[in-house]
């Protein structure tokens, strides 16, 4: 894939009003496109990378002159444009930023005067497509820079920052020179073959292949962990009326709220609810009862709580501890075990919480504990704010495991790596059965190479235009 | 009003996702400030005004360590940090600027960092109040700052950026001098009142006076198209059923889609489209259908349409030129006229359009005439989009009035300077009244002054804190 040779030019703030909005012009006709445009003490050709021109653009023909539309005066805004040679760039082009006031109109029009001179409206990612193609970013960098735009919380944050430094890049690096030292000894053996000299030894290539296996099921491990982070835990909250579901949930809204990021344009259904605990960003869904009802409305209701259920990352049940244990509490809970008992893994992430623990106490943890099995019992009251650290902490505990989350580990946090690593280890696992029925390393290293270069599309260093395309699609525009 | 001491800062870019976000500090502290989270080359303290130096943001605590909550990464954002000193930036103060990727989590985390290093969260519009308390903008600059940011439209901004410029505050200062040198000039005939030397002959202050009322009042009277330009014209078409005020409507927007600027988080009205034609904004209202009736709901409807005709800077009405005036039409245009037939000029922004001049026509231009006396008549049709040229020129026309706008005039385009327009006419005109009487100069004098401190309000060289607060809390936060 080469590089373009065109300039492209992008509003890179958010769209809307505010104080300060700015333009990127991207490619070997930046500078001088501003130029045309820009009017202050130094003509761009000559001025300094990395410093900060403040002047005004003016709305010019293509050879420089006023336009006449526009009267007497030319004078579009003040601004302050800030050149970055080549390869001193986010893109490693010429770039060229313009600061304008933040208005809509005024910066569409701006990128109207560029796009008249030349440049071309950039695609979305296309300033973070460059800087890949140029080689600043490997392909899991340029999709952190992504998640970091997106994060909405702090350990999401931070997990996309890691992989933006590289942290995942370099192991996924390493693991692919690996396989390419093996690939090279195992073809060095082959170019002696006849001369009968060892240079790879059965077993050592097997232990190799192993390794090689493990690290990769290790990454992959992280996956369900990385998800969350990145797009939030979802949990449910299931339990009869009554039990106290919504004060629950206002309970954990109340304490959080100061740190729950209001991302404008949200669509906000009325069930749920998003917030931050511990760093951790949940979507909180409060589903509205579940209960056999011939109710066609009612119907749609319970259809679409039960694909909630389904879906959930966490389920938390909810009993009111200052009743027995009802039939309606038994046939809920059995409902959704019908629904999930039998997905792998899927109980483990379920909590269970006694609330109204403030009355007199008519529901035991052992009734709990024989209804849902060995799960997190948690005793609080959502009316007196009792028992809400210990659930908060339960809460991040069971989105990330028993591990946690450090910034030093890799975290595998989109589906594309995800199926690009489970594509290296199947290989590896042909790999690895060619070594153990004796076929030639030939083979061996067919397979070995086809997973070096499956792990090499995990960091872009082997790609296609279909690839890159998909991905910096979704990147908002002006990155 | 002196200025603060404190140091301020914001995210100035529109909230939401997009490539860049930037944070401005402004203030005493705003470089060891900024200079606390970020590595870079250089330390910021010796780093040179208008140069933008790249190195990341760390989340350190006071002393400048890392802090120990977030691990062995401290690393927050790659960013692009530039610095602007006293007297060279925006505020006059030292500004920092830090661009960073452009998240909402990510620059908020920026901003907290900001704050807990001694930053204040800055109010809306106080980086524009401190330059306007520094002296590098007058008020009414200031106030075209918030409009070239609202700006909808081409005319919309060039408005805002001459005011932005100084046509408008220039004409006022001017004014202002005027009055303060004919002011001196009385008094100082005071001071020699008893050596019967005459400085200043009656008629020539009567003509100066007079020249000034004059002036303002022509100030005044743009003010009507200020508004338009500023909030665009409410153009409000009414017509019986089926004349085909829908197609009309489709028609107008459909030629002019392209330049309409889509504004994120406008609410739109069902019946509400913007559109921009030659460089005007306007909000075009189409009415349901004015008819009698005794269903509640439609009568609801029927006040709504009502008000809006009110409310309208232009009523379009429209007939179906393939049939014979009905009684529909002229009861609709005499409901209208009863509602604004008697203010004044209300019925100077009247167009109509003969809609379907595709068909046979059964409707005369000297019908219309007869309904609705002197107003542009138009023939068009939606359907062959035929007339829409004319109908636009007309639209414009009757908008911005015979003198169209030029970029050199000074308009006014807020209440505010209206009003304190208005109370210095009132001032000139007793001013007037006692030079009239032949009443002692001391008596003119203050009269006088008391006109050029209300000119002064207009471009804040005569303020209060009251008055500030009102206009910078209408700005956006970051600016």
């Amino acid at each position: 894939m080469t590089v373009p040779e065109d300039t492209i030019a992008a509003i890179s703030t958010p769209s809307g009003s505010g104080g300060i909005a700015v333009l990127r012009v991207s490619g070997p006709s930046a500078i001088p496109i501003v130029d045309k445009l820009f009017r202050g003490k130094k003509r761009l050709s000559e001025a300094q990378s990395h410093k900060a021109y403040f002047g005004q653009i003016v709305d010019a023909n293509r050879n420089g002159q006023a336009n006449p539309r526009c009267g007497a005066s030319r004078f579009l805004d003040e601004v302050i444009v800030t050149i970055f040679r080549a390869p001193n760039s986010y893109t490693r082009e010429d770039v060229v930023e313009i600061s304008c006031h933040g208005g809509q109109f005024l910066s569409s029009r701006i990128l109207d005067l560029l796009v008249n001179h030349g440049a071309r409206v950039a695609e979305p990612g296309e300033f973070s497509k460059r800087a890949f193609l140029n080689g600043r970013l490997d392909l899991s960098q340029a999709e952190a820079v992504a998640d970091i735009i997106r994060a909405k919380s702090e350990l999401n944050l931070r997990a996309a920052l890691s992989q933006y430094e590289g942290v995942f890049s370099n192991r996924i690096k390493n693991l692919r020179q690996e396989l390419v030292d093996t690939c090279s000894l195992l073809e060095l053996e082959l170019d002696f073959a006849e001369e009968d000299v060892e240079f790879a030894a059965k077993t050592e290539v097997e232990t190799k292949i192993k390794g090689v296996i493990q690290n990769i099921e290790d990454l992959l491990s992280t996956f369900e962990r990385g998800r969350i982070l990145r797009e939030g835990a979802r949990l449910v909250i299931v339990g009869r009326p009554n039990v106290g579901k919504s004060s629950l949930m206002n309970a954990l809204l109340k304490e959080e709220r100061a740190i729950v990021t209001e991302v404008p344009g949200t669509t906000r259904d009325v069930l749920e609810e998003q917030l931050n605990i511990n760093g951790v960003y949940f979507r909180v869904i409060d589903t509205a009862g579940v209960r056999t009802t011939k109710n066609r409305i009612e119907k749609e209701g319970v259809t679409r709580t039960l694909k909630q259920i389904q879906e959930a990352d966490i389920l938390l049940f909810l009993f009111d501890g200052s009743q027995p244990m009802k039939e309606q509490d038994i046939s809920l809970v059995e409902q959704v075990f019908a629904l999930r008992g039998q997905k792998d893994g899927s109980r483990k992430r379920m909590i269970a919480a006694i609330n109204k623990i403030d009355l007199k106490r008519k529901l035991t943890n052992s009734d709990i504990q024989d209804l849902l099995g060995d799960c997190p019992t948690l005793e609080i009251s959502a009316k007196e704010f009792v028992g809400f650290k210990e659930l908060e902490d339960v809460l991040v505990g069971v989105s990330l495991g028993d591990s946690g989350y450090s910034q030093d580990e890799p975290l595998v946090t989109n589906l594309r790596q995800k199926v690009a690593l489970e594509h290296a280890t199947q290989s590896l696992h042909v790999a690895l059965g060619s070594v153990k029925r004796g076929l030639s390393w030939e083979f061996v290293a067919i397979d070995l190479r086809g997973a070096a270069n499956q792990l090499g599309e995990v960091i872009g260093a082997v790609t296609t235009e279909d690839i890159l395309g998909n991905i910096f699609s979704k990147f908002c525009i002006g990155k």
